[in-house]
């Protein structure tokens, strides 16, 4: 066994140990906030409460989506996109119109 | 029994034939989608599924709550704002301010 | 000459005088500062500045008409949309339909 | 003179030559363009025209601005951004973390 393949049944061992990337969890359990969230909104359609309550709800929930987005991205750029720029070559090119196109949709 | 008690038992014994208004089924439905669609981002997450792909979920999300913010906000304008408007004075002007500023924060 | 006709005589003498609507005066200010923003970017851009730092002027350019935005959105608000809603009929379900359909387009 | 010296004589007469950056042209070309934009909009609400029809036009500009705002994105992530996570260290993370809030900011 060469000492690089020690060093990978190591780090998946510890992976195994720790669980789920801490980003994950914090994306978790934002999503499940967000869950709760539309819940809400379901109820307050459902009791007939003010259309413009509902509306803020509405907001609230997007803002909400945005920040999880955002951890997503940053978590994106700093791992996938961060390896392709230093592999270089048409990786990198792929990745970053990957990159773009998605920011164009999700309207920067 | 007054005259204006019996109608009142007769509108609401209506309310309860007719069930919620269609525009509130809609949207409960599309508030149910969107509750699934949630997990499932959360299901992508729990998978450690592509970035992108997650991110392209989440702009998913994002339009298909803005497209319920457009009926509740359809329905809001046909009723309050529109009886506001017809009743004239000083709840005119209150339920326009209101419709602006929570457009503004919606961000037009 | 009835006193009604005498009053809308006043009035259309006193629009000659006064000129242009305030929101509109306002708008117009507006512009030009927006106008004059674009130029300053085309200055940035022609000087090679920093990239983050013409893109967060091209946000605040994106804030500004958004608020000239809101202003004349205000006024269709307070003078079409509240004349059709008013007077009712088809015409007001068209004029509802068409601010629905370009609040949709400007992303709500 | 040292031979890199010589080099870098050799690309300021190139850039000399070859005038600015295709991209700075492009973007110069859409920003006058968007100058002529809003004056067209400044036109329209001296001729007071249609409100709903001035809206469109602002969220034409919007839209213009943002594809400018992308062109300018994608150069700086090829450059800065690029060279700053080949590079490494604290830099790569300080201009990851400038973007992350520009983003934000610029509303993703």
């Amino acid at each position: 066994m060469r000492i690089d393949q020690i060093e990978t049944e190591l780090s998946i061992e510890a992976e195994e140990k720790r669980g789920p990337h801490p980003v994950n969890q914090q994306v978790s359990r934002r999503l499940k906030n967000i869950e709760g969230q539309v819940r809400g909104i379901q109820r307050m359609v459902d009791e007939e409460q003010y259309c413009v309550d509902i509306l803020t709800q509405i907001s609230a929930v997007r803002a909400a989506l945005n920040s999880v987005g955002m951890l997503i991205l940053r978590r994106h750029i700093d791992t996938c996109v961060t390896n392709a720029i230093k592999a270089g070559g048409e990786g990198r090119v792929q990745i970053i119109d990957e990159l773009m196109s998605m920011l164009s949709k999700a309207r920067l």
